[in-house]
């Protein structure tokens, strides 16, 4: 029944958002690191720094499609004089052993393949005749209908300096350089780069499989009749969305009724595929409240980080929270507020640091700005409790959509940030500057 | 063997970076919707207006844990002369019959659930007595540790207005009401919306099924031995990397040796679960270019739209591409260079804006700005070829990494941004402002 960061606090204390954010980054630990195969590293964080094995390139290569010549033979050349060489074969990319290139010959060679012993440089073949004697090509004959064009000979009408369109071995990574220092994110360019020095597998942070259930005897699957009292189940779709668009691999178990020992089980349950849980609903004051009934007695409660502590923060919608660690592996368990614009509000502050935290990111939070107010009247907030409003951010402007009401699940729709009204503000003018969460 | 855009072009045409995108915008086209399980829908497009079938709220409800009562019967209320209440029961959330609440009486009332006939106000627990008789209490025991709590007297301690505390059948949303417009992205809290109202599937553009394969003979898989002219395959697995990234569902098939026949009947076994088909490497003018010899074959030439062209653009690195349809179904193909970054280049230029095409997205292109140049010299650039050079972007100022070599993929990684330089520009200042396309 302990939290990470102790604090002189009962149950009266109101905890403010950052009191409850610091906790929860106190207490969740980035994911262990595995060795994973490149593409299920996408989008992890590398824990390694990776040097450079081999360079890269390899070896000396041609940059064009052309002929592989030394530098006299084809000094002065042009269309008037043009050099005419011997054509010893063809260089084709992947080729295991080179030919050699004399005095007075060419090797017929393609982008990517190593340049020859003998060759100092290479020239085009839109600069030469491409064996066919009459003047500049635009390009070589497929190999398959033209094998003779590997042999014969070629006129060269332009002259070359000493290494035109060689790429040096090394010129890109030196081996034993560091190619990508631990920290860093794995994008598709990374991914490139991994995958040309050589490297298969990399050891990274693993997607945090994050399980979520919302909890309700009110709740009904979509699609299903709707009975008198009921509602359809919203949060466990938007939070497992919410999850997958934070980086986790979100298992969506759906809704739980308002029995302790059903949702006990259940969570114990699914402990065996958590990293972290997420539930909604039941954790306020009434004497239905599930989630603070069951788990403020899941685990051992004297063992260190186990419990779930139940809080009221100073915060409009999301009063109701709670965080804790449950089960012999201390997985976070973070309980929010079952109405879906209060669990919404509640994953984008807490639950996505959490999941970002867990995969190792140092940047967890959304981006943030200012903005001016554009609005008809003033908003009102209530004192003492931060509001986070519903708004559309464009061009240094925000504006409100819908109402403070925390059921307003068709305005949140159509939110793509949230305006922060701080807890000693009872008032915001129209044109008033303030901070904006943004939502992506 | 055509294109959409029909265009007076020979072999000899050099096409823009325009005229190119163009010419795949016009002939790929959004992939034909399907009705999908909501979490399936994530980030898809929707393709029909989404209507409310039933009010949110769909009944009056209680926004608090506290007693549902009679206006007149808490008027005047306060500590010291408390309104005393007949307390005739629970209404939980999901309660299916609610009870009646007479003069004088209270029914305890659970945060969602219905505000029972006859009561006008909800009153918070944290206004009452709680049934305990010992002043003001801060939330209700659980039901299953004291059940006799939903009955015997409550005091209320302070009046309530009408309908205090109530949330209001449809206020929310209105049955018949437009929820969300086709076109909508659906992200989490849209996937709120549709829960909520009870759509548990719904129709949308699916995501691309994107095939990938390189081609060339000197490709060896990471992990394996590197042999003598050989390189590692890098492009199979950061187009499948950046495919997925822009949303589509991407199928790695790795490396293709150079021989036409193996590449055709590679590509015509994928064609069965390919929505669009990249191809990097082989697309240039040399005698062992594969995908230029084998899929100008594939399909019926005689029908509209099959066979792939192959063209050069004015661009740099890039300047080899191939654009067609192929097979019965006429899927759209692009062959990418196969230097690792003008594959990654052509990627982002002409690949994301496809798979964008197919979801139906309209935003398909990356966002661009304009960033002063920061460099230690000027940066050169051939006439009459549009470069794009590789940067980083931050606070309005790109620096350029590594040099203007198409094989620098060590650079690449370093990179979040391309720097644009125009074609009759051949040498850029530090300090000019130049467009960027931003990567992140």
């Amino acid at each position: 029944m302990t939290s990470a960061a102790p604090r002189t606090t009962g149950p009266d204390h109101l905890w403010s958002v950052e009191e409850h954010l610091e906790d929860i980054l106190a207490t969740v630990r980035p994911l262990e690191p595995l060795e994973l195969n490149l593409l299920d590293a996408q989008g992890c964080v590398l824990v390694e720094d990776v040097t450079v094995p081999v360079s890269l390139p390899p070896f000396d290569n041609s940059s064009m499609d052309g002929y592989a010549v030394r530098v006299a033979d084809v000094a002065g050349a042009s269309e008037e004089f043009p050099a005419v060489l011997e054509v010893v074969g063809d260089v084709a990319a992947g080729a295991a052993e080179p030919l050699r290139v004399g005095p007075g010959q060419a090797a017929r060679i393609m982008t990517g393949a190593p340049l020859p012993p003998g060759a100092e440089t290479v020239v085009p073949v839109e600069w030469t005749d491409g064996g066919l004697g009459q003047g500049p090509v635009g390009g070589m004959r497929a190999h398959s209908a033209a094998p003779e064009a590997a042999f014969g000979h070629v006129r060269v009408y332009r002259p070359a300096e000493a290494r035109a369109h060689v790429r040096e071995r090394g010129s890109d990574v030196r081996a034993g350089e560091r190619a990508l220092t631990a920290g860093t994110v794995l994008g598709p360019p990374q991914i490139a780069l991994l995958a040309a020095i050589g490297r298969g597998t990399v050891r990274v942070r693993p997607r945090p499989r994050v399980v979520v259930l919302s909890t309700g005897s009110e709740l009904v699957q979509p699609d299903e009749e709707l009975g008198p009292g009921r509602i359809y189940d919203s949060n466990s779709f938007a939070l497992t969305a919410a999850a997958r668009d934070a980086g986790a691999i979100a298992y969506r178990v759906g809704a739980v009724a308002d029995d302790a020992e059903t949702l006990r089980s259940t969570v114990e349950d699914q402990l065996v595929r958590a990293d972290l849980l997420v539930t909604s609903g039941g954790v306020s004051v009434g004497a239905y409240d599930v989630v603070k009934e069951a788990l403020s007695h899941v685990g051992d409660e004297e063992a260190a980080g186990s419990g779930v502590e139940f809080r009221r923060l100073a915060m409009q919608p999301g009063k109701p929270q709670g965080f804790g660690t449950i089960g012999p592996d201390h997985v976070p368990l973070l309980a929010l507020p079952g109405n879906p614009v209060s669990a919404y509000v509640s994953f984008e502050l807490f639950v996505r640091p959490a999941i970002r935290t867990l995969m190792g990111l140092t940047d967890v939070h959304r981006p943030r700005t200012r903005a001016r107010l554009a609005a008809e009247r003033a908003i009102g907030s209530p004192k003492g409790r931060r509001q986070f409003l519903r708004g559309r951010y464009a061009d240094g402007e925000v504006t409100p959509v819908g109402g403070a009401g925390s059921h307003l699940v068709a305005a949140l729709a159509r939110a793509d940030a949230l305006i922060v009204v701080p807890e000693d503000t009872e008032s915001v003018e129209p044109g008033t500057e303030v901070e904006v969460v943004l939502l992506g």
